[in-house]
């Protein structure tokens, strides 16, 4: 068979209701001449699988999209808090266009880096090398995290340099006040070249994959990005990445989103998705009109909603898992997930063992993620359990527990046996 | 064996750094003359325990803690389209006694809940009754959520509406916008007795389990409040309840949370725990300086992070789940939460079948909760492998699928005796 | 003969551009009945005479004009720094009915006394007495200056009082802020009091000789307001009275003025003019629409401008004026004004004086005014002449130089005879 | 003798009561360089003389004192209605190096000239030719105004021109608006070489003079600037030349004013005087302190307010200047000004002639200026005392009533002969 997620997409881009709104961006010359009827999709899992529909290889420049890779791309290189003496992290509620400098802060600086004034002065962190400038030096990140060479579209970029006044104006405002350390017209030019990549929304999904899997790029295996800095760019994507209507956003989306002016939108579900759309043609605010409508849809048939909470601990532990293989052995077969409301929920149901020397074993074969919360608790628990006279032993193939096992009470070669046990009577 | 939890909120306490910092309020007379050194914490988990530790038991003026809840009540009598028209949804980037509306719309209205402007107006939205007022209103509502019956604090009430210069400078300009549609005076100071109900932390723990659990009460199985509302106060709770700074407390803390004056905080991390804590002394922007230092760290110690997402998709299937119990019977065991990152995993493992004739067997005893979009998915899988010539089977005890067997190739009699044989075999 | 002014101004009205355009106010009920067609205009000179055409004993509210002369009287019972720690003296660029504080100061206080808040205020400073309230005594005061006993009308006053929610929210504004320092309800009802003042166009006029006249009330020769408090009153009718657009009326007009709401302008060119005009329909900004068209048409026809300078030094002394009535004797006969800009011409005149022991004699019979400045000046240049060995003498009928004669060289027998002498020259 | 005025500006800067408060301007490093020490002040009277005290030789780069001139000038090229499209004339309260654009219009636009986008944009306007670029045709502009051939300080220019980070961001900020029209960075290098002429107090007191006198430059008498645009410009210095405190500066010193970053004022009190002091150390707001102190020691001594009206009408007529030279023959000598409040009052003296057919001859030949509405006035009087029956005739060696002649009732004969009389009866 075959999944139905590629015809589910399809569909999708058959269905938009949005189809006649919308115009093209007409501040720089070059967007208003794109294919007005241009229309894609791409979603991308947590494994880093994509689907696709519709135009899904036609490359746009991705604009104001990268205001939030280049963010994680300084936070990782200059760590947190440098990056944030420079750029805020709170909603401007202003257009994207303006200045929105926080000036109640010792120093004035760009209130986040989704607006304009935050992405230049982001930019211009970019280190610089003997190799390659600041465009160049993101130009290589991207397409890492496309997992393909992306190119400049220099046609673009060249048209978007002769009508950039406001954003010379705003890095002349940010020179002034020092915000910008070097000639503001160098580095509002190399922000423009970062703008003007071009990515298809194949790209932008495997670009997303590494904000859906917690900075580990899921095609590769290797981390790119710390939690920390995953959780900081998702924060000002949530508040800030929609503009001026964070809120209804929030509310009716429920994914913390970015948009461009060429029409692309990528929207991350930490932990579940990565989504892409395009499609030219923008509402007054500067966003794709399809691409709201899109996204807005998959919200809803989806379930994506970054507020309504999964009750992961429902799987942890049920009656039915608890097995006493043989006298005197018990097993906890723990299923899922395994953090803190996950270990409180297993911590509860193990209070109903009563103090006594019998064995107990947590078979950890089926837990898929563990954190330090989840892990030290079950530590505890077993410290707890031992302290009521019990023997309690592991079944840890994925060395959940790394450094339990010497700290246990069976030796190794019973440990063995119960294994043994517990898989023959599964 | 015990819990470790209570132990650990009593050394949360205990190890508070922030022990020495920030000031009572001071604008309403009464609270100035609050017992600094009350200091108290209280969790609930999804299903409605509570853990505390303090001065659990100490009452104080639940203040503007009660916005949140307030604007539950009256989202889920109204409507959230009635609600939305008489308040916005987005963050103010103000103080909280702002009147801050937004007048960019067709009509004035105040920027969001949180701010008092909102609070008000969504207080005159309480409907009055032939037998109570709208504080005695909510007041049974906050009593409801609470499992208790709440009191006003009479002296807090009357310190406070003899002070109310700045409430009662915006309700007359709320009045004077129509926003407002009766006497500002009456409705401010019943505003004002909303804000003096007397509550301790365990009862906001137990106000916010109905967040925490969907709506859902869970120590009732009550429905108390729609999906949609509760993603409507949590979504005002990300973005607007920590006043100014909304963006750091996302990055940081990462639990939607609303501030009192009087010292309280509460937080919710939907399908996880709900917090509340209380100390009096507050800091520049009237929030608890010890309640913020507690929330953040129990937002490190236990992982808590709305956009740390849960990658619960790595839960629903893996190859050991999937058993050959009898030549030509396969049966899939699943575990966990069941949604669309689920679902697709689900399904692109199911590509693997090739076409044929043999039986293929659901076991959904495992699945401990399942969406709309799961629920969905998992019925096209199987008419996908059905389409291919599989017979499909379920063993469903939780009626998770109920209307799917009518379809299913089994004959019950058969069904049940695959059950039987997965449950010999398991 | 008679003079033309009154054929000017019925000329005036019958002549108005604006007749058709403009709104009745809507704001207060009973206002929005008036009479729409009314129409008067009033002017008044240096020296009190009334000229008037239309409506002019027609009675209107006085309105936002009384700010104007309530903020004079404050200032003349408190003295001006008292007055300036409550209300500044600085344009807000903002509505009239806006809060407009300047919190840049130490303490927030409205901007200037001519939009509410400020108004509100400086009501409030108004001294209560064991017989009078604050709205009683200002009534008192405007009856002095209008030469007869105004009275309050009750039903604008009962109209605007139920409707007055924006004023209370300003008035409990300025109460959370101290600004107010009593209860605002009071306060604010008095001050829609003192705005329910009656008055007819020559009411207006005769309340504003008192400013063209330097403070000095014309009919009467009374002293009613120091120099310092008129030109304050002027300052903030030249910067504030005509709500956002100073600059353009400035520009246009050039006539320090005050509107109401009810449809009069008050309009006041310093020792030249006073002017009043009542015509009930508003502009978008709450200016009578052909109220500013006449002060516009009067402006341009009478060629009153506060920008242009009257040169009037060029009427000091010219060559003809001065005559050697006999040897050695020389006459200058000064006309007109005497202040520094005449007497430094005079002075430089006196330049052309050599050394020598002539008989220089100042007739000042004709000088209409002298200030404190012209007379040191004029002084001086004696002492110089003298010093050159002159004797001077003066025909002072007026006193101008009251205590020069003990200073001068003539014997009094002489200088009478020199006087004599003049005379018979002249 | 010689005039005492060199005397009271020499003592005037011994006496400068803040010898030691300010700083020396940061911004431009050319600027802080300068000798703070340095103190000057001029002023000119109306007919052009220049007074001067201290370092009057001494060349300072103009910086925004420009500001006015320019405007001046592209008024008169271009004419009031073009350039009011371009710049505002209101108030903007904010610092003057805010963008500050009134949005409120149809088309965004600086607020005012006397800020730096409003002075940006007005020097835009400066038509270029092909013998001078902008600045050039400037600087010839000011040097015909001063008397002698200005200079660009290069120095200034180029170490301004450099760090006009602030500035360009003006600029570009414009040009993207469209109110500025071509490249933003020639024109702000021309805007900063306009600021960089150098002057002396004496240069800049000759550049007043034109704007005391009523357009007409007094050492030519060439008429350079209509009375309509003196008026607009001493408008805006009025409101906006002192930046923040525009208020405070009208009610303490009442003198329309400008000044510049590198310690130079300019007032100007039309019809009376023009001034200039400098003096290099600043005050917060960036204006001269020891230069705002001598201008408000000037206007106190002098008696030089704006809003201290000159009540010129008590000087036209007075009964001793009435005289019956014969029988049936009476002379009015009028004096001084004769203007609207002059003209009512004689006419308001001329009601008291009865009808009759006797003689009466107006001797204008003491009028100092007289302006249309009193010209005007007069001839309606003289055709309502026709009408009564009199005879009617003038004695105008000035020419004030050019036309008038042909109309009246004496034969030229006989008007020669009255006026014989009339010379021998004085």
């Amino acid at each position: 068979m075959n999944t139905p997620v590629p015809e589910y997409l399809a569909d999708l881009l058959r269905n938009c209701k949005a189809f006649e709104g919308g115009q093209l961006a007409t501040y720089i010359p070059e967007l208003a001449s794109a294919d007005p009827n241009k229309l894609a999709v791409a979603l991308t899992t947590l494994d880093g699988i994509i689907y696709t529909a519709g135009d899904d290889e036609y490359e746009f420049s991705i604009q104001s999209i990268s205001k939030a890779f280049a963010y994680a791309f300084v936070i990782e290189e200059l760590g947190s808090t440098v990056v944030k003496e420079k750029v805020g992290v709170e909603p401007s509620g202003e257009a994207f266009n303006e200045i929105s400098l926080d000036q109640t802060e010792e120093r004035a600086k760009p209130k986040n880096p989704m607006i304009n004034s935050g992405a230049i002065t982001v930019h211009s962190l970019i280190p610089k090398t003997t190799r390659a400038d600041r465009a160049e030096t993101i130009r290589q990140f991207f397409s890492k995290l496309a997992g393909r060479d992306l190119s400049f579209d220099l046609s673009i970029y060249e048209s978007e340099k002769d009508t950039a006044f406001r954003n010379l104006s705003i890095g002349y405002s940010l020179r002034n006040l020092d915000v910008l350390e070097s000639d503001p017209v160098e580095i509002v030019e190399s922000y423009i070249k970062q703008c003007s990549i071009n990515v298809t929304v194949k790209d932008l999904a495997n670009m997303t994959s590494v904000l859906v899997n917690d900075g580990v790029l899921p095609t590769t295996g290797e981390r790119i990005l710390s939690r920390q800095t995953v959780r900081q760019v998702l924060t000002v994507m949530t508040t800030c990445g929609m503009y001026n209507a964070a809120g209804n956003w929030l509310a009716n989306v429920g994914i913390p989103a970015k948009s461009g002016v060429s029409g692309g939108i990528i929207g991350v579900l930490p932990g579940q998705v990565g989504l892409a759309v395009f499609a030219p043609k923008l509402d007054q605010y500067g966003n794709s009109v399809r691409g709201i409508d899109i996204m807005q849809q998959m919200s809803n048939d989806m379930g994506l909603h970054l507020l309504e909470g999964i009750p992961s601990s429902r799987a942890i532990i049920n009656d039915q898992d608890i097995k006493e293989v043989e006298a005197d052995v018990k097993v906890y077969k723990l299923h899922g997930v395994l953090q803190f409301s996950e270990a409180e929920r297993l911590l509860r149901k193990l209070q109903e063992e009563k103090r006594g020397s019998n064995s107990i074993v947590f078979d950890l074969s089926h837990i898929s993620l563990v954190n330090n919360v989840g892990r030290r608790m079950l530590l505890d628990g077993i410290d707890r359990l031992r302290a009521d006279g019990h023997r309690v032993a592991l079944i840890d193939p994925e060395q959940i527990l790394p450094n339990a096992k010497t700290n246990l009470d069976f030796e190794p070669k019973i440990y063995h046996e119960i294994q043994e046990i517990s898989k023959e009577k599964a």
